[in-house]
């Protein structure tokens, strides 16, 4: 099986591992020349994946042509804003019937499409593929030193999620098949909004308790639009929603709880983008799913005090108070839709 | 307001502080005569809670009578094995029409009941009392330090959840209610036989992928077992039980996931339990669950081997090899029923 891998962040670079190990034939597309060359020559990406050999049948290359050049399974692993732009490069070189795997988390600014229609419409007219995802709770670091992990295959049909869960299963990377690709990306990407407050509550000195009464609310505004997007509520508790949101509020490993941390002690949020040379998805996703809420309509209190928080400069300790001096409440009230549950 | 705390665990102290910050007129229970003085003289639980000023106006007895005489509200926050026997001693001095409150989070072994049944077998017959639950996520050592920190109160009547929560509420401690007892309760229970897989898993040293796998899964099971006891999906999705995993399973003041950890390090069962004068609640939860699962036939099979580690001697590293190479499954067939779906 041939397979290329768009995208050497950390999360592709580990993907390509895992293909890799499963047999496949892997080109991972690298977009900057002079890193391509560093991997090449010392078969580490330092910057991204740090510590991590990667395997020498892994084609490195920057060409997107020779990357996709018959490729049956193709992996886009690129930053949701640069979605759009690189897919519609990389659309010229993919081949009929293949299929093309999304495992970006993020909403595109703007239209506010999730990644797989952000994919779909750049794609060639007339060109046959079939589009799937994978996500879950799976930290680049720890999938790449193979560590148990658990994500899931998302596609319309059952037998491209079954392709597509076939391909990437193996003793470490445990995959589920789910049809709900609305509800798999919308968890993966809203996760990213609920770390950034996680963060930013620790930040502030509050405790586990004030962290899991945060990331449990939050999953319930997430679930409350992401329902209304399409999305199965079940869907939401599985791997991708409520298995995303545990990883990643809790880990060290992410960007997004890292940058609310930071945040909550008192850096701004520029200095936080600008301390590292990796994509903070959820700042992105902050505005698209405030946009969304006012769209759709739907109460988002914490996604809405987030945004403040980001993009009005409002201080972090008067957001976390607002949210807990809200009335109280009957707690399923605002999830609870008759229609669904 | 009267308030009776039965049970000076870590808990019960800080439910007591909460009252009284409340302006209740708190009558603290506390089993042990030294433990007893020791608080008066010191006005600190140093064996549960240390560190914590206890206020002044909370009254220290280890007196049931004293304690609950002219109670309007009984909070019982005794280890969940010893409910049964507190709660006939208790019974004799409750008063009519006051609300009793459990806050223990456990099954009772052997009968299989939640904490709220057996307390209502254990009352006299002819008191007439309402019966609440108060659960979530909520580490005794963060409330104690009035962090910010989001429970739920169930009674089967709104109104009930209601006094419960005007009783409860204030500026760090915020109250939902909801009418799911049985959800409530279970979720409560059944988190602790999660938060020591992931212990395990973590001391084991595989990652917050495994970790939050683990979780996700485990959330799932105990979906299955709680929907088919009469619990409400949506209950598990709240604060007491996805909100109560995930403080459980990531914070270090879980002694069930300590726990956890050091069995995953090589300790043996037994000098778990006895390394801690705290109970280990979870352990003999997994009991009851394993029970449970096998008496409703609920597929259960992160629990069971949970069970097999605790009870039977397995390898906890051949527990999660076994758990990782089930066969590959489609994410929601396990969970799904079209009944509550």
């Amino acid at each position: 099986m041939k397979a290329a891998v768009i995208g050497a962040g950390s999360w592709g670079t580990a993907i390509s591992q895992i293909l890799a190990d499963n047999g496949a034939e892997v080109r991972l597309w690298v977009r900057r020349q002079k890193l391509a060359e560093r991997i090449k020559s010392t078969r580490e990406n330092s910057e991204y994946l740090p510590g991590i050999r990667i395997p020498d049948e892994i084609i490195i290359t920057c060409e997107l042509e020779e990357a996709l050049d018959g490729a049956e399974f193709v992996v886009m692993a690129v930053p949701s804003q640069a979605m759009r732009k690189i897919a519609g490069e990389a659309g010229r070189y993919i081949k009929n019937q293949s299929i093309v795997i999304n495992a970006a988390k993020g909403i595109e600014v703007g239209t506010l499409l999730r990644m797989s229609q952000v994919i779909k419409e750049e794609l060639p007219k007339g060109l046959e593929v079939e589009i799937a995802v994978i996500s879950g709770p799976s930290h680049a670091e720890e999938v790449a030193r193979r560590l148990p992990t658990a994500v899931v295959a998302a596609a319309e049909k059952k037998d491209v999620a079954e392709k597509v869960q076939d391909f990437f299963m193996n003793s470490y990377f445990r995959v589920y098949t789910n049809l709900d690709i609305v509800g798999v990306e919308m968890g993966g990407a809203l996760k990213n909004i609920i770390a950034i407050c996680a963060g930013i509550a620790e930040g502030l000195g509050f405790g586990d308790n004030t962290r899991a009464a945060l990331i449990t609310r939050g999953i319930m505004e997430i679930i409350r639009l992401g329902v209304k997007m399409g999305g199965q509520p079940s869907t939401f508790f599985g791997l991708s929603g409520v298995g995303d949101v545990i990883v990643t509020c809790n880990s060290m490993f992410s960007r997004n709880r890292r940058a609310g941390i930071d945040i909550g002690r008192g850096k701004s949020v520029k200095e936080v983008m600008t301390s590292t040379n990796m994509v903070i998805e959820g700042i992105y996703t902050t505005k698209a799913a405030y946009d969304l809420a006012r769209k759709y309509g739907i109460e988002m209190p914490i996604t809405e005090k987030a945004y403040e928080v980001l993009y009005e400069g409002k201080n972090p300790v008067d957001a976390v108070k607002e949210l807990m001096s809200r009335r109280g409440k009957h707690e399923m009230e605002e999830l609870i839709n008759k229609d669904w549950l």
